[in-house]
């Protein structure tokens, strides 16, 4: 059987997400006829791998999709704001990682787990946004819920890691822990405070409700992906020294009740998730044996007496690979698979 | 005018809670005639600073306590059970550290800012309970708000520090730290895993309903103090790489509506308990700015849109001061201020 191959290009390449989307591609054999690596001036000439051989990274730029077919963004809202609509000019579809284009509603902002029929409504922008980091990672564990009951409302509280905020974020945190142990001054740059020994209630910038963005999009994207806009969700999302993988404290309200045995009956069911909850062996998800995987890891599912019908659970889910590069890669997949 | 003075004991005198217990009540200068220090077996023989000079440590006995006026108790829920009561046999009041009595009837639970009254039916039983430390920390900033308007519910996370869980699980996560710099094999043995790097969910032991007994103490002993028992207090207890102070994320549902700007009102005017909340200047409570002094520090302060009359903030705290020591030697000034 005859495969289709297409030319991709990966707008970001240098970034942590745009290295982890070019290793998902090889790791899932994504049918690539030509690879094209773009990112700044300052990248440009820069060589890195595919698939044994080196491709020479050229500058982000208004031509330089020329003939692609797919294009992954992962260079920043700017970058996505300036140049995603040059790629679609140029016949590519863009898989845009930022969030520059999530909320506009003639773009698809996808989770295959979650929505996968929206992708075909990539026609009327040519663009597909893959949603935050923290949100995908909640919403695969909610999607099986959902679909046997409603979700009226999510209180969640999130952990997340230091790569959330991009690489020199978590070198920052290594940094950091040699400074500690040599009792060095401790420099703080990526994040607004030490990170180290610490935790900051404090992701991207402050709204004037008094939540933040990172915040308010757990709660704006999860509608839009739904298709309900009754869901109501409240975070408070806070970094903590992990390096990678983000970790969430989630309590919902359902129209009917789910026990904890029908949660994890239907999360053991559902894609892309997988219980973890034995607690009297201390297993249970966390980020420090979740990161590297694809898998978002569920646990301490249990009745939340607080309220009728509430439950609660623990999620955790690497959020630089189902949170960003993998589930943009599955977005591509579905669209090559399906629609090119 | 002259002031009566009292022979105090310290059993666990030589704990993380029980120094500090000894810290404070010099601090305080709380009046005191003759100083005791009680730990077990292995500690005897040990000095132990007091207002400059040395007193050595006495082996925790049932004989220890004759004479004694207060007994400060922070060795564990079996030595409590075990010497508490031939302490209030041999004439002396027990403030005690540990979960062994909080839940009994006849025993008050007091957190002073929240119900100092309560201390006078210490007559019952002799003995007054200190509450768990995560739950002082959370009541200490629920307290000026739920006078404005009753609490219904509390959906809680907590970040919990390493010291938590006593001088030598901070001392762990130092030791993780340096042998992560130096690439040697990260020992466990405090916690169920490896805290570096790390946030486990999982505080105390588990109980039946899927909630850990930790979890559990935040919503009996809220209850307790508050004389409630409508009020439902869900909460998920996690440990994060944090060498001392606690911070959680609360979400509150009220009778009537508290507005932030009328709990920003509420909760300044409260003792124990400040305002931290400029988030346009990255300024809100945080763990690693909070250890090693008395007050909680509230921030985050905002309307929660997803229910009627919601309410959420963070509250940051040292647990091993407010949290454990400086609740128990308040206790101990009102008892000796008003009761003996």
């Amino acid at each position: 059987m005859s495969r289709k191959e297409f030319s991709v290009a990966v707008a970001g390449a240098t970034g942590a997400v745009g290295e982890l989307m070019i290793k998902v591609l090889e790791e899932r054999n994504f049918p690539v006829r030509e690879m094209r690596y773009l990112a700044s001036a300052r990248s440009v000439g820069k060589r890195l791998a595919w698939k044994g051989e080196e491709i020479e990274v050229r500058e982000l730029s208004a031509r330089a999709f020329s003939g692609v077919d797919i294009a992954l963004f992962s260079a920043g809202g700017g970058r996505s704001l300036e140049f995603a609509p040059a790629a679609v000019e140029a016949g590519a579809v863009v898989v845009d990682n930022s969030s520059a284009f999530r909320m506009e509603a003639d773009v698809p902002l996808v989770v295959p787990e979650v929505n996968a029929p929206d992708i075909a409504n990539y026609t009327q922008r040519g663009i597909i946004a893959n949603p935050n980091c923290t949100t995908i990672i909640m919403v695969v564990a909610l999607k099986p819920l959902y679909d046997f009951s409603r979700i009226r409302r999510v209180v969640v509280s999130s952990y997340q890691s230091a790569s959330g905020a991009g690489a020199q974020a978590m070198e920052e945190l290594k940094e950091q822990t040699r400074s500690w142990v040599k009792g060095d001054p401790i420099e703080v740059k990526a994040f607004q405070h030490q990170l180290l020994f610490n935790v900051i209630p404090h992701i991207d910038s402050f709204t004037d409700n008094g939540y933040t963005k990172e915040e308010m999009k757990m709660h704006n994207e999860t509608r839009k992906m739904f298709h309900d806009d009754q869901i109501r969700v409240s975070s408070t999302c806070v970094r903590v020294p992990v390096l990678t993988a983000h970790s969430e404290a989630v309590a919902i309200e359902t129209e009917s009740e789910i026990t904890p045995e029908k949660a994890r009956e239907l999360i053991s069911a559902a894609p892309g998730v997988e219980v973890l909850d034995d607690p009297e062996r201390n297993s249970y998800p966390m980020p420090l044996f979740t990161a590297g995987g694809d898998t978002c890891y569920v646990g301490r599912i249990r009745r939340d007496f607080s309220v009728e019908n509430g439950l609660s659970f623990w999620v955790v889910g690497d959020q630089l690979r189902k949170g960003a590069a993998t589930n943009a890669v599955q977005i591509a997949e579905i669209l090559a698979d399906q629609y090119l």
